[in-house]
């Protein structure tokens, strides 16, 4: 059985999402449908591509990951369905599948056109279900990514800052994903980090490293490498986010020592 | 595999839904289980009728939907199984359904009695699990809604005031729903609407009619053709009901220009 | 096609839900999955438990039961694989299996140890992808318990206090959970309780039993014996945990008249 996963900013208290999948199984009733997120803050595409980024690739191989945070929708924004690492992707093109290129080189993206297979009429507001759903439960009776339209070669991207060298003994790194703990999720990897290192973070310098969240003593701001891949900073019990007024795009130092 | 949809007010972090999806599944392992939602506002039947009356139809003939909001549970309400328009509706008859009924002619109701098909013992406060999970699983294998209980004539209907005429030049018409986001849907479809209009809502003049909520200006309270069909009241990134003090029930004045 | 059911602390915003499924579809993508609760209070094992006490019953022989609160992630804490009524459950040895262990006398766990089952890396902070994902997925795959590790003897139990005398017609009882909409659950069954009595709860004493929630007059604090099995203390439309700044733990007394 196909699978589908979802990944929005519907929200859980309205029709949205179930009518999303209700355009899914009449088009193909044999899918498993599975909720990634549909608690994505309203239109915060960055945060719904990292959320995506975290999530992909633990499915099945040839799995169909629907990812709609659409501020553009009625717009020009384009239509994409894309292939890469052996998933396929259904989105807007605004940026929300930036992790999944940068992790693919074959990242192929087409922006579909073939509006025969659009749900009719298409609302204004919400191409969620007229179009992605559709689309992504096409892709899933095995229609050919090609047959939706031309190969988009220049999907946008969402500027995801690097880490760079300030000046010597000072790399400036960033946040780019708060999760709904508030922990403070870095552009950090193991293979970044010194052998011996500070991070600055808001006010705050963070020297401690610990293993997992539990670790800490009431009140510190350490840092943990997180199921993410990341370097978290994190407080134990409570919200980093808050306490050191941080959020998604803020830059961070580290300090070589 | 047979479609079973749920929409309660059960919320999402208690036992409720997890244990109606188990009572079904033991009745019928093949069934396929899609969430409307569970976070309608507690014991609001407006709110979820509208939410329901906005997904059924999406989903493929024969779904079973079950829509158990029931703050009567355990007094002499009575318990539905109803057809229309190709889909099966298990609910009390506390008016839930009064959107399906009006769009649907054929709407057949029956009041079930056949008590041999409850969950035995039948708890006071939660008919959801005892009684309308099993009977939505029944249905699921098949049997015939007569085999239930006696066809029901007159099932409750929700007083939904109808648009208008106030005087010359001015209709009243209603907020049906407020949304999550706190966009206001009014009863007001495309059909309804005059060449030239302005909108009262609250102490506010709507006089803009926009395509999308991306569009207003900031602070500004502008008009929307929903995906719902249905003209809503909305504001940028902000909250109409709140911002108008408007809630569901609401009147709202029609100024023909 | 085995069903799993998942409980914890996730919450629904990030990707831990979503990765977590992706993990055990993609051991065995004939999988029904089926979320009991991700809302579970963070690190609230007596809540989990509760819940998860509530709901396992409802499903099919046969079904697999992954409740994954884990404080104690990345510390020493074991892993478990158990087995009892004819439902296998996957969880940390924390406890979160108490009232399993009370209700089926053949409770059989097991120590994971067999770490080939697992997803590597195993991260220090998410083993609930990592770890208890992928024993499911196997368990639902029919390897047998004991391929994954030693008998365990005695695996840790919540403390749960007993109703008990306290003097000549008082008795203590406690509040075992307290559900989402603040209503208090005591461990009082009806079968404890007395032809006469009342029961003092915070500054309250609560003198009124109901059939059902909506029963109560305003502001009025009532006993309903709840679809749980256990008497709740609970205020129509409100929350009794709120009004009676009570919560899970704390003491009640049942006073017979």
């Amino acid at each position: 059985m196909p699978i589908i996963t979802l990944l929005s900013d519907f929200g859980l208290r309205d029709q949205f999402a179930g009518a999303v999948k209700g355009v899914m199984l009449s088009l193909n009733p044999d899918l498993t449908l599975v909720d990634i997120s549909h608690q994505i803050p309203p239109q915060d595409i960055f945060t719904g591509a990292f959320v995506l980024s975290q999530a992909y690739s633990y499915f099945p191989q040839g799995t169909i990951h629907f990812a709609v945070i659409d501020p553009g929708v009625g717009t020009s924004r384009k239509v994409l369905a894309a292939w890469a690492g052996g998933y396929f992707f259904v989105a807007p093109d605004n940026g929300i599948l930036t992790y999944i290129m940068d992790a693919h080189e074959e990242f192929t993206a087409y922006e579909v056109t073939a509006d025969h297979y659009f749900r009719k009429p298409v609302s204004a507001t919400f191409h969620g279900r007229d179009i992605f759903a559709p689309i992504a439960a096409w892709i899933s009776r095995k229609i050919e990514l090609h047959q939706l339209g031309p190969v988009l070669k220049s999907p946008v991207r969402l500027k995801m800052p690097a880490l760079k060298q300030v000046k010597d003994g000072l790399m400036q790194g960033w946040i780019i994903a708060v999760d709904q703990f508030g922990n403070l999720i870095t552009n950090l990897k193991p293979a970044d980090l010194p052998r011996s290192f500070k991070i600055l973070a808001g006010q705050r310098e963070v020297t401690n490293m610990r293993k997992t969240y539990g670790e800490g003593t009431p009140g510190e701001v350490f840092a943990v490498l997180g199921s993410t891949g990341y370097l978290e900073i994190v407080i134990r019990g409570g919200s980093a986010a808050a306490t050191l007024n941080l959020k998604t795009g803020a830059p961070i130092g580290l300090v070589l020592l």
